[in-house]
């Protein structure tokens, strides 16, 4: 691990084609500490990605694990099949999983905390996405002033700053923006739906929006699908 | 369990003197389902006392197992002791819980989403406290402000509401209007570093403040010093 002069930030990295850009923005100013969330879901193979995405950027990667899967309500942890080709942004989908955002956003707000680490980075991205509630701007607004507020290390003259390089950036201008800092698109993960040999389906919300935005970048999607 | 038409509510029950309290106050307006948190506290009395303290009320109890402890930095879940007979308020002690209510409250806010409650109820006190942060009446309302932000329930014309009703009272204060109200003190825990068997230190600042609100208030203190 090569040390450096640079400011720590931390990097939610869900393995995901998102996250994998943020890290590579990230990593042009800060040195980055990794976080993945193991809640629950039933598609490991994001997690598989984000430890090999790491590795290949010299990056530590803190795995924690919690279980969202308790609440149920969502086909990401429950045995609910998850829709496929459906219309995209007519409503919130049932691949939404209750409060994901905020209690990933808060146990890393504990680890910033700890490592006394005011920078976090989220690829959330308001545009080209399923509608999800927590991946707004004013979601990260709201966050950001309640961080700042309920913890014992921003009481003083630093502040804590949820960056979110990717909210008004369609899925082409992601997808771009990463080839251009050099992200291995092919180690990212985005199906919720995968096959058990983690072929992408195709199909679910996630897929369509992969696909369509290396189309729209004209860029070849080194993803296999069924 | 007595069937009721009143609306639904969740108290984040912790088992200590202020839950127990805002328990009561719930119960005149709403049917209350409670939270209680084992997110790896050393002193594990308080949880005894909230199954206590729910059963005596005829409430369901549902614990979240969670684990903070991971995070380190606290005498409340780490091997680091906790202080005795400091003065409180000067500064935020070792006895903070990084970003604790935080993720009590997101963990609160996705039980309640899938349960489609919007009312929660949680004791959070400013005035005789220890200083923590997340205790503060700019910290919850930011709180609130995000929890209507990042959820699909609270999207149509229900919104969340975060209710402190001890937010400005004193700890005489409470406790009077607990007893007005029912509350067996007697079950509640307050002690932060309780022996073996059970008793309460009389020196950590749970003790401390707890025991000056029952002498202001003119109440005899039902708890068991060492």
């Amino acid at each position: 691990m090569i040390q450096s002069n640079k400011k720590k930030c931390i990097v939610l990295l869900s393995g995901g084609l998102d996250s994998a850009t943020v890290l590579k923005i990230a990593q042009k100013d800060f040195e980055v500490v990794a976080l993945a969330f193991d809640y629950g879901q039933r598609h490991k193979f994001e997690l598989n990605a984000a430890k090999k995405i790491a590795k290949k950027n010299s990056i530590i990667l803190n795995e924690i694990k919690i279980d969202l899967a308790q609440f149920g309500n969502s086909a990401l942890t429950d045995d609910i099949s998850v829709p496929k080709n459906q219309d995209i942004g007519k409503e919130i989908p049932i691949t939404y999983v209750p409060v994901r955002n905020t209690i990933f956003l808060s146990y890393t707000l504990a680890f910033a905390e700890v490592n006394e680490i005011f920078d976090i980075f989220i690829g959330v991205n308001a545009l080209d996405y399923s509608g999800y509630p927590d991946c707004r701007p004013e979601f990260i607004t709201a966050f950001e002033k309640m961080a700042n507020e309920g913890t014992k290390f921003a009481q003083g003259e630093n502040k804590i700053q949820i960056h979110t390089p990717l909210i008004d950036l369609t899925k082409a201008q992601i997808i771009t923006k990463g080839i251009h800092l050099g992200v291995d698109y092919s180690m990212t993960h985005s199906c919720y739906d995968p096959s058990e040999s983690g072929l992408s389906c195709g199909q679910c919300d996630a897929c369509i929006l992969r696909k369509a935005g290396f189309e729209a970048a004209n860029i070849t999607d080194p993803t296999s699908y069924q």
